[in-house]
């Protein structure tokens, strides 16, 4: 059901003729009220997509009716002519709509330096806009796919109101940066500036933390609607707490698409002095290559785990860290631990605790392993 | 001629039985003075190696009689236990040649979390000593190797004094974080302080500088010893740059070794608004491993390499950046520039310009291509 689960919305997913294998390529979902407020979060990258540039000013003003999000092209690092691209892209979705363009936010992936083909696109705002449909969700959320092998979708219900929402990202592995991009819709009756706080705190802890191979974006966008079609307002944390299972949700699956990956990594960083120590320890572990090619043979290898921590500016003692892996604590203060040969990694999921024994606070960043077809699928793609 | 070119210095390399297959692994280097004046860098690895631990101790003192490197175990993660090994070592050295421990450095490099053989090593220790001759500069960079497909040696030689050396590393890329050590000699007369000040300038533009896959070990060790045997205090510009010459040489000779990679990439960062920006940006890119992919597909992926660039603190401006991939400048202003398909990526080296266009300070990173051999080689092997 994804973005249409909740009530107050339609959308379409069709194919515009943007990708040249004639796939959907195009998705358009639309707020139909009573109330458009939104929020949103977008890539920290500081060289932007041009659609992130306009999104971000549509969503200073807190609403937003529509929603168009292409397939098959960036739109980044494409100059002024990008940029009118994107524009014109909104005031044409305004125009058909009969809604003024800065409510219209853009969202595109794909390749970056290529020039959208507008000649395609644009009629195929037309084609998506006589397709718009309550049920139309799913078909929105095949539209943006592109090395994804599965379209994501979820959704919480609650007393009386929803959230449901689409992905697209293959664990932002994608070749190009082919980027992660996610709308979340709710029939909650929410002011912008609550869907802000909520979003935000949800991302902080969901996608911000799943970092499959350090690349980061220059179009992520993550967006939150809120219709007021349910006529109920929630409480606050009742509705954080939805956002964030929402969030949680689409982020695990895209981690279990990631590109060429054969391992979900689950590193869990206990015992931390703060909240940023646990972060960055779990960050340096989830980005070091020599582990997540151990971590890919199956190799349940500690020092690696270590050695990651080691280059970190976390609170600990090197004689005091502890790691667990699939629940052997194969490195004991700083040393050899249990017999390494009692740890089974013959499953997909292989979950790394950290301990730096140094406090309370915890952590989980997931991750992929580093595999050859990694580098095939980012290797052999022709940009 | 390696660590013996320089007068003043024996060394040998013999196979102790610490590698199971029986190849050379202990290399002892001695200086037979007049001087014994020494430097040393270290990983800046929080969690590191018992040697390290011992020989920054040894190099408070600013004199080195000798230098014990073992291959076929790093001796990191191994607790008091790997400590006592390590200083056990040292009062050998210190036993058979008559100097004090205090004066052995010692370098181990290998798997971590594993104890060294020491009723092996210890006799190898004799057997080496025994061996110690003025030619044996070769055979001692043949013991520390272990990946390694080709030992490594530098010399550069100026008016009536030698600066030489030796290393093992596959680029940062070996199993079990198998570790960078370099040693170097010279004849000249040149006190610790100005041998540690040529030192840092040295590493800091050279060895800091290949980051052929971004993690860090937990042994790494640079050491720079001083016999004065040649009775000549150079001029220390002269003597700074021909240390800095024999490390730059050396480095290179790790990445063109460096495990699985099938390019050397020269990522060279002009147009900075400082030294600390241009190494940041270059560092950053050196480890997309999105980008590195793309470079082992001989694909000119300028987008990867803006977006690494975006996620750096350093003064820019996205629309002011251009990139030069083997000549061609393929992103000019942030978008489009000459035609890719004029780029030649047929060949080992592969050379990245990015122009930040906000300074005149520059740096250079280098660093290998991301490989399914690379993959292969840290994920099968067993540690």
């Amino acid at each position: 059901m994804s973005v249409t689960a909740a009530k107050g919305f339609t959308a379409a997913g069709i194919a515009a003729g943007i990708k040249e294998n004639g796939n959907p390529d195009l998705a358009l979902v639309v707020n139909t009220g009573p109330r458009r407020a939104a929020a949103g979060v977008f890539t920290s990258n500081r060289v932007k997509a041009a659609p992130v540039l306009w999104s971000e000013q549509v969503l200073k003003g807190g609403q937003v009716s529509a929603v168009v999000l292409n397939s098959g092209g960036a739109n980044a690092c494409t100059g002024p002519k990008g940029f009118q691209d994107t524009h014109a892209t909104a005031e044409k979705v305004a125009e058909v709509l009969g809604r003024g363009a800065i409510e219209v936010a853009v969202c595109s992936t794909g390749l970056i330096g290529v020039l959208l083909p507008m000649d395609k696109l644009l009629p195929g705002v037309e084609t998506a806009a006589a397709q718009l449909s309550e049920h139309g969700g799913e078909k929105a959320a095949i539209a943006i796919k592109t090395t994804d092998t599965v379209h994501k979708t979820s959704v919480v219900t609650r007393n009386g109101w929803t959230v449901g929402g689409m992905a697209k990202g293959a664990g932002m592995l994608a070749p190009g940066l082919a980027t992660m991009l996610v709308v979340l819709t709710t029939d909650a009756v929410v002011d912008s500036d609550v869907l802000d706080k909520a979003l935000r705190d949800a991302t902080r802890t969901t996608f911000d933390r799943v970092d499959s191979d350090g690349c980061m974006s220059t179009n992520d966008t993550v967006l939150l609607l809120s219709s007021g079609s349910a006529d109920v307002t929630p409480d606050y944390e009742e509705f954080a707490e939805a956002v964030r299972q929402v969030c949680d949700d689409l982020g695990q699956q895209l981690i279990r698409d990631a590109e060429g990956a054969s391992k979900d990594i689950k590193v869990e960083v206990v015992g931390a002095a703060s909240e940023d120590d646990a972060v960055e320890v779990g960050r340096s572990i989830a980005r070091n290559n020599l582990l997540k090619c151990a971590i890919h043979g199956e190799d349940p290898n500690w020092g690696r785990v270590l050695s990651a921590i080691g280059t970190t500016k976390a609170v600990f003692e090197p004689d005091r860290l502890n790691v667990a892996i699939n629940g052997v604590w194969v490195c004991k203060n700083g040393g050899v631990g249990e017999d390494r040969d009692k740890v089974d990694m013959r499953y997909r999921e292989v979950h790394i605790v950290a301990d730096l024994a140094a406090g309370s606070e915890t952590a989980t960043i997931w991750t992929n392993d580093l595999t050859a077809d990694y580098v095939h699928e980012n290797s052999a793609y022709s940009s």
